[in-house]
């Protein structure tokens, strides 16, 4: 898996943005909401803090957030004391749930949970010689599960990074849009391994950031990664993007996403849908990189897709040294947009490349 | 051509962006630089003021640029002390060349001091006594044609604003892009004139007002003075507006521009190619407002305009409280884009609205 992976990803990363430590008692998560000032590192210790973190944008990032919240999960029973496993339960259910809630449109953070929950009963229904030797086993298993997410989420990406390597050429110019990197993601990112991959290869990318507004995630923090990667990197403002492509200075639009729904329809932060109308004009391709799961298959379609309203200041206030905007102005801040399947040419998984057609194929493969 | 301005607009705008003196001694600006937070105005004495307040965007807008700038050359001379024509005609030509490369994409910018020139011409072949009465007689001609484009510009703002009335229904929504308002020019704008008296007519209109990264023209700019008029303001970030088209919001964009050249191709502040690519999407009309002044029948096509690199500060820094991208990154920030004429549905001007293929029949009225 790691062939094209020679020069070791650490010496760009030295950390990961959510670590569990290894008594499994403390999460050490990066406060995104800092960069790129600061690099500093939130203890936690509760489900509190986690939830406080999310909901303030200091832990993002689908993959990201979902793995933290396992991580999270786990260390919560660790701290918790009792002989009790239905006391162990009452109390796992009760994090899960609250959990849950912390970014309720991320399909990965429910599945995730969804997957500790279910450890949870494995490890139960076993035979323990006493309830002490049960809480403790059922702890065990769970602190496995959530480190095995994270490893699977790792393994993931960069199956995927590989799969979009297949899309690079030499010199390419990419556009990008929100953080679909290593911040985003327990290492490497989503459409950013690919951008990593290619770097490492010698295929020198250069990578135009669209700044992303209104939370300025490519200016924040895809180019505090791209940069600190060496890669060869441009900011720009989401509204000249067109520009770029009307000079042929871009071959692809690589980006993330929150998920992606049965037939194809892409949830993502604000601002793909413009980009994907842009690239349709100019005859660009836009390719969207995702591990499967968060891929939903429930939701038929975009338009089912409650779209989050964000809240006001992130556009008249965020980042700013005064308010930006009137004062008292309306304002309409999407959290989410939604991309139709026919503007995407590609879904980039780490099972191989999709049309946004074709995902029920991948449907099968992954039951 | 007052008639649908029956509550005069003094009532929302109390002054002017860009005043002359009753003695001709002193050009007053407002600081456009500080808005929202603070009205403060520049008192300018010299044409190196001038000058550099168009280069740090305190006075900005096409048209306000253009009769700032013929208002200060008449005020210069009004200043210079001499009673020799010869001396007077040096320091015309001195101050005219000097203000005419504040900002040299404006079109009206160079045809308003053409205009000054060849009054200063026409003034200086009538018959004198003497060369004292002569340098006055000149001076006060200067004056007066300066006052006159400052005048004829606030006739033209009406103008465009009742014939882009007819583009507008009740409580339409309508998407704007920079600042194409009174901010901009001598009085009441050009897209945004066309708001005014809607508003006025008690049509209600429901603006969508894009905050144009980078240098938040709309949120900083157009969000102020809307507000100010009562009018129904919501901003919302460049790169969600597709997401309001999708919905149905909104009816049409109404934007200003930098210039319109002969093919109809519009040069406007960047954002508007984005715009109009999306709205084209969505089948929504787009309308760019500017009086026929500020047409370029000289360059042919907008591939011939040079669009200027604007500071990569603008986007890495500007209005923030610290810098929001990585240190060090590379930056694309054109200062203009090119909009090409097939993506304009009418370019709505003093003398009524044209399809861009019908700007030649202008041209035959103008001349």
């Amino acid at each position: 898996m790691k062939k094209y992976l020679e020069t070791p990803m650490e010496s760009i990363f030295p950390y990961d943005v959510v670590e569990l430590d290894p008594k499994g008692k403390e999460l050490v998560v990066l406060d995104q909401s800092l960069l790129p000032h600061q690099e500093k590192f939130i203890h936690i210790t509760a489900p509190e803090q986690l939830f406080y973190a999310i909901t303030l944008l200091k832990v993002r990032g689908a993959s990201a957030v979902a793995v933290a919240a396992a991580l999270c999960t786990a260390m919560c029973m660790n701290r918790y004391r009792t002989k009790s496993v239905a006391m162990l339960e009452k109390e796992f259910l009760r994090v899960k749930r609250y959990l849950s809630i912390s970014r309720p449109t991320a399909i990965a953070l429910a599945k995730a949970l969804e997957r500790m929950e279910l450890r949870f009963y494995k490890a139960r229904s076993e035979n323990y010689p006493d309830s002490k030797s049960a809480v403790r086993a059922i702890k065990a298993a769970l602190t496995e599960e959530a480190r095995a997410i994270k490893a699977e989420d790792i393994r993931l990406s960069l199956a995927i990074a590989e799969n979009g390597l297949s899309l690079m050429s030499q010199g390419m110019g990419v556009v990008t849009h929100g953080n679909p990197g290593h911040l985003s993601t327990s290492r490497y990112g989503t459409a950013l391994g690919s951008i990593y991959v290619a770097q490492q290869k010698g295929l020198a990318p250069n990578v135009y950031v669209c700044e992303t507004r209104p939370q300025l995630l490519g200016a924040r923090l895809t180019t505090f990664e791209l940069t600190k990667a060496g890669v060869e990197t441009t900011l720009v403002c989401d509204d000249a993007v067109p520009v770029l492509m009307s000079q042929r200075m871009v071959s692809a639009v690589f980006a993330g996403c929150d998920r992606v729904v049965a037939n194809g329809d892409v949830v993502s932060d604000c601002g793909l849908l413009s980009l994907a109308i842009a690239a349709r004009h100019y005859k660009i391709p836009v390719y969207c990189f995702t591990s499967s799961l968060s891929i939903d298959f429930v939701t038929t379609a975009g338009k089912y897709v409650k779209i989050p309203e964000g809240p006001s200041y992130e556009v008249t206030e965020m980042n700013f040294a005064s308010p930006s905007a009137a004062k008292g102005v309306k304002v309409f801040n999407p959290g989410l947009d939604v991309t139709p399947a026919h503007l995407i040419t590609g879904i980039v998984t780490e099972k191989g490349i999709f049309k946004p057609s074709e995902l029920n194929l991948l449907k099968e493969n992954n039951g």
